[in-house]
């Protein structure tokens, strides 16, 4: 049987006048779109246009909250307790949902952007109160998250579904964490690279890391980021190794 | 038959730290509140707090967008094009619905707030917008605003109901418009004279103005603002009044 | 004698992670920077950046206030009382030039941004407030602005200096107004053409409009958009042909 | 000879329509008025309105930066670098003055407000990052803040003058830390008690913690809390206390 895989990408982050990547183009080449619900990215008339362009190229749209930061884009760590977690995400998650209405659609997953993506994998007491209220909005919606994570045992304990995700544009260390932006092999921005990896995991579900030693992350989605220079041309090339390798792609939500 | 109405309050309009308001004593008097969905006021704590009084006091939940400006608190007129009143409707609708969704509960109806109000009470192209957002969202949720103005025509075209408000604790001018912030007349302040208005507006469907002429309203609704010194006593007084007299006190939604 | 004139562009546009205009390039070009104040646009890290900029090339800083509506860029009107216009103009100036002074330097002129802009060269009574706001803070610094208008005769009756500027990238009309966006001839974007404007208006004083006659716009300084595809290589063949010309490009402040 | 002492307080926090404390009667009580600037509460409006109490009662304006959140008041961490310290404390210094000067007075020392006052009495980098950036607006301010901290050896290193505060209305531990809020002695909310705090702070330059050891604070001024119920009668007895015991109240800038 051949293997089936998501593909993933943070869209939708564009502000206002200010524009980011080229969503046009990633939402032709991906199953799933991550978008940005106006706290540390989006705004209403954005995040509209996603839905358009979810219904026009079939694609899942995907909650992706983040910490109320425009300034920092949602990267900088802010002491939130699991009650702020838990009304912010929801209050997020409302937003795209009542937008994906007004065309048609609804959200289908939820996905955590920058800090709160590194504070959910790794502190039980938030990945609870994000997935406790998850499941009072939707029970049947799934997170998409890092594999074996705070966050991946949450949405067990509270029932819901969980989606593995793998970055192919990053590079891994033994341990599973991401090779720190700034050193060497952090960044993986040939495309043909990029294809080889993405192979590998959709293939195999692990991947190589650079001591040789091979690392299980049994992904359902492969993400690839869309707002760097070339992220257009490596998704193209991703997607074509994948369907030239005859690995199905199909959202896992 | 004894008349039934709907008593209605801007409540949830707190911000972080700071407070607005007695929303616990108002909550116990309305049977509809207008909750703000952050763009104007309110925040994502402050959501789940009034979506845990309405449930606690059975009070129907209704969403209060209004223009994104918050240090203006929405009062003041913005430029804002058909398409932008409604994704930011939708953003603010889809917000407090999400919030009420992790309470048990749902939005049940729509007031536009403050300069979005007198907005669409007289703007057809901003009604329609904002009409046929709502109807996209969930065409089953009325609508709350000002009788015989703009947006109840934009809801009878669009096939939505539509509940009229009228005001208590305003002066009314033989025109249908309120007598002006600053002028006499214009501010109700007296719970006796407010009382009385109040069994007037349920019994009758209208009011006599200054003038001595009568102005039929027609109202599903009567507005008590929550916000101002004396508001819960006003609030206090007015539904006494209305229940010694035998009004039925029920939300329109 | 040769003719002197001001080059002008709206820089330092960019907000946190946002990108917008190659500030690097056009910080090269131009003998003013309008920077903006993080109400409309910009932030403290992005000011910071363009007061080294205007240390770093010899460029004077001219702060570049505008509403407080990120998400619209500024440029939608919003109803601001005299007193709102004033205190949020200092509050924008002020940060500016605090920033500034990080850097050694000092903000030296105003220039007011896209609605504000507009308000202020007609709303006599918003470019008194403007300008009397101006004058308290430094009445030695200019405000730079369209020729002949409201904001100009407030500068005037207050005691401020003036600098008018004219856009060597936009038609006029006779009336001395812009032909507006969409219609044929509202953007000049061909950079011979926009040459041979910027040496009619800076050796002449006025431009030759559609109808041929002439319009009298005594410009100080001639401003050139910074954030457009195109902006610098326009910027650099005006400059040029400036500089072939003989005539001398210098700061009106 | 009488010892001397400077009364100050957290004031101008409203935001918008929002209102905190009672500013009129606390202008009347303090000699030193910290005014937030924006980020975590203040808005030109409201700053404005705080320069002429200040210049109508002959306090001593300071500038009061904090995180920008505003949702979180500012008493949230946020992971911030010395860059974005100093660039976002240029900024919110400035916009005080700049307002100040609308009003014909200026800034005249800083204090930090919530999670960023705490991170500069212990984060050496950062206490750096913001003393450096005050020497280059102005050398000649003066920093308010915790005795014995990172943030005065930071100020001692770059050359600014230090004043240290002690609280009147909170209770203190052997190390000179605050009893933690929610603890038993955390707050004095009496005000015999805070006015006998206020001597003993003032006259002996120290006080006598629970476990009866002396802490030395050898305060320059002495903080009162304004946003509190009771605020005003507190602070109106710490003032007559020190009145009637000859101490002379007069600002350390």
């Amino acid at each position: 049987m051949r293997p089936a895989i998501d593909l993933n990408s943070d869209l939708g982050e564009s502000f206002g006048a200010w524009r980011v990547g080229d969503d046009e183009a990633m939402f032709r080449l991906v199953t799933s779109a991550n978008i940005a619900c106006g706290y540390h990215a989006g705004d209403p008339v954005t995040m509209a246009a996603s839905a358009r362009l979810a219904v026009m190229h079939g694609v899942v749209l995907g909650a992706h909250p983040g910490y109320r930061d425009r300034v920092g884009f949602g990267r900088r760590a802010l002491e939130t307790s699991p009650a702020e977690i838990a009304a912010e995400f929801l209050a997020q998650l409302g937003v795209l949902d009542g937008i994906a209405r007004g065309s048609g659609i609804r959200v289908r997953y939820v996905k955590a952007h920058g800090a709160l993506y590194h504070r959910l994998a790794a502190d039980e007491q938030a990945a609870h109160a994000f997935a406790e209220a998850l499941a009072r909005y939707d029970a049947s919606l799934p997170i998409l998250g890092p594999p074996f994570s705070a966050l991946e045992r949450a949405a067990d304990a509270t029932g819901l579904r969980y989606a593995r995700e793998a970055f192919v544009d990053r590079g891994y260390v033994a341990d599973g964490s991401l090779v720190p932006r700034g050193e060497p092999g952090a960044v993986v921005d040939d495309p043909t690279a990029a294809s080889d990896r993405a192979l590998e995991l959709a293939e195999t579900g692990g991947i190589t890391v650079d001591d040789g030693s091979r690392l299980e992350l049994a992904p359902d989605s492969l993400c690839m980021h869309g707002d760097t220079p070339g992220a257009v041309e490596l998704a193209r090339a991703v997607r074509a190794a994948l369907e030239a390798a005859g690995v199905e792609l199909r959202s896992f939500a």
